[in-house]
């Protein structure tokens, strides 16, 4: 809808019929949740062989037997397939339970508790801050928002954060601690960082010594199209400054969202650091999981295959998303959206001061979005226009319904939102 | 041997012979690690059915669909069982990875960096002091150790650690945070609390109001007889003080010690306190590894029958050990040990001055102990006099050949050491 040049009395008009519209929806059932990026039980169906890879034949005398305690660090056969998957050395490659926002929540609190390399503990310091690139991932947030870690909001870019503003904060303040980045496929935006960005990232400057990437690659291998962008490896950025990055990664939505399997990659002194600590934690994890998921996913060529089993189930999702947009807010000069080639989420950019008011319209007809604000640290989206869309979980019908009524509400929002200026 | 009233003479003659047979085990090949209480892989056979539990015709519609994200507190079917087994209401069970261990850390690490129930972080404190049955387990030690948590010993007896000690300290110091127990077969001296000693821990005054205890329950269920004795239910003592109390299990030993389940079982305000935390760092743990479980261990008189395999598997083993004590250490005054009805652990007291010395000489041949002073907060026996047996994984065989090993070794070092008083 064209917004352009209209009258107060054609706003008016306009208004009526949303409202007519919108008490029609009210009326009519609906209920979806389209707030979290959740696979479909099709995707989760993908997996099941999984569970019968060690089966009554399997002799644990081929390896070690795995059923036992030991191997803190994961079993070599799935490190082997992380390691050649980021080419890095299996050296460097942590494995974890089910859960990598677990592990980055165990590497940020150690620091916390102990202290990086030596340094002091962040608890003993009067403050930590952390950058973080806006709109970015809640969880991350709320992880900052719990050890009371002031969040310093980069703006994105279609290149990943701006690096002139994180090269500056860095370089100045010493209470910056860290950054937490979704590299590829962002939360929510899509964006892959290019090139450049991993690159200064990798090498700037920073005044605090213990300054770390949390790298959380969660959508490394999550393509839609063959023609996604790569990401550079951030490892073999050359000049990269050691033991700065933490990267994170896991199979929740490659096998199973519950029941997963996760990595850390890391440098040298912060893996031979971390292992000590995690080895007064916990003897090991669940390396029956891991086993499976070795045996599972078998190699890179096997598991990249195995992804486009995902992207065949995720692509028409997307693409009716994107069309409904295309078609819902034809000529409407107040929303935008990303077009993301992989991940698992279309940022919406709606007309300032309205996000909140159509995430409420939505969920009082049935349709459950992202909080509005929960892509902003403290959940303070100042413009009060970004919706995060989780196209995953929903059937093809429940998201073009969904968008149908998403667009409606937006438009209704924005004819509301003119008039009142 | 019975060294009483020997002369300096025969004592020299019998080192003599001691360093004959001790030269000729060297000759030996000989390879035994009974270190760790690692189950044997004869009862890891016993939980492979597991594995299998969710087949082809497993309709996830049946419940949720635990593939998938959320339950950050466990699955109700799993909930329900160990509700049932440790006569608490499901809505206490909280469910957490394959680490028991690691939801203690977790636990803990909570308390240091954002306090219990609205109290101070205990990282903020000018110091915090935990108490230390001994002996103990010395993973437990080694967590407290990574805090710099200040570890108070209290010395064990057959009840249970001495209360009136425990009593006297709690009400007086207001740093002492924490006690760490292993109410039933205590690792590693097999003891089982008295009603007397949980009734007064469970109710006792303390300083500090975030006093709590860290009950693990790991070795609940780890019967090798039917009269071993039962372990009061702590948290229906009448008066008990709410929420004094962190209780922990794991089924490490009695499905698999790489990945089993474990579950947390506390008081109405911590459960809502750390589940909130808990939702910061994970969406959830393990589901299809809950499910799996659920599924195999069924109910508690299921669970109750499936212990009695292990136990017929540990018995013997256990048996064998004090089989041999018994006839190798026959009127030796210097030497005693405990004779456990379940758990995984013999408590071998040797000597003052000759636990460190004994299993260094048993290293030296081939036999693997738990490290002296492993036993004992910061590894400080000061008796240097308690060495922990672990049967369970080592056959019939090994041990029968290790405890000759050691029943020698015990006595040469008490022979050395008289000759040298």
């Amino acid at each position: 809808m064209d917004f352009t040049n209209l009258t107060q009395e054609e706003l008016q008009a306009r208004l009526s019929n949303f409202k007519k519209k919108y008490a029609q929806m009210q009326k009519e059932k609906f209920s979806l949740d389209i707030s979290r990026g959740k696979p479909c039980p099709e995707q989760l169906d993908l997996a099941m062989p999984l569970l019968y890879t060690i089966d009554d034949n399997y002799k644990f005398e081929k390896s070690a037997d795995y059923r036992n305690y030991g191997y803190l660090d994961g079993i070599p056969e799935l490190k082997k397939i992380f390691a050649d998957l980021f080419e890095v050395n299996e050296d460097n490659v942590f494995l974890g339970g089910c859960s990598s926002l677990n592990l980055m929540y165990d590497v940020l609190s150690k620091a916390w508790c102990f202290g990086v390399l030596g340094g002091t503990p962040w608890c003993k310091l009067p403050k930590v801050k952390f950058l973080c690139p806006v709109p970015g991932y809640d969880r991350h947030f709320s992880i900052l928002e719990l050890f009371g870690i002031e969040m310093i909001s980069v703006p994105m870019t279609e290149d990943g954060p701006n690096m002139d503003i994180v090269e500056d904060l860095v370089a100045n303040d010493i209470y910056i601690k860290g950054i937490f980045c979704v590299p590829r496929f962002s939360n929510p935006t899509g964006v892959v960082y290019s090139d450049e960005v991993v690159t200064r990232l990798a090498t700037m400057k920073t005044a605090a010594v213990d300054f770390r990437i949390f790298w959380d690659n969660a959508y490394c291998v999550h393509t839609l199209y063959p023609d996604a962008p790569a990401l550079l490896n951030i490892f073999k950025v050359p000049d990269a400054v050691p033991d700065r990055v933490y990267m994170f990664a896991s199979t929740s939505k490659i096998t199973f969202s519950s029941g997963g399997t996760c990595c850390m990659i890391t440098g040298d002194k912060n893996f031979a650091s971390l292992k000590k600590m995690f080895s007064v934690q916990a003897i090991n994890f669940d390396k029956i999981n891991q086993l499976e998921h070795a045996l599972f996913l078998k190699d890179v060529p096997t598991l990249t295959a195995f992804m486009e089993k995902h992207a065949e189930i995720l692509r028409p999702k997307f693409e009716a998303v994107l069309k409904e947009f295309a078609e819902g807010f034809e000529n409407n000069e107040y929303v935008s959206w990303t077009k993301p080639k992989g991940g698992y989420f279309i940022t919406l950019t709606v007309m300032e001061g309205t996000a909140k008011k159509v995430v409420d319209m939505c969920r009082k007809v049935g349709l459950t979005l992202t909080e509005a604000g929960a892509t902003h640290p403290m959940h303070q989206d100042d413009l009060d226009s970004t919706i995060r869309i989780a196209p995953s979980y929903a059937t093809l019908e429940e998201i073009e319904q969904a968008c149908k009524v998403l667009t409606t509400i937006v438009e209704y929002a924005i004819c509301e939102k003119l008039l009142n200026k």
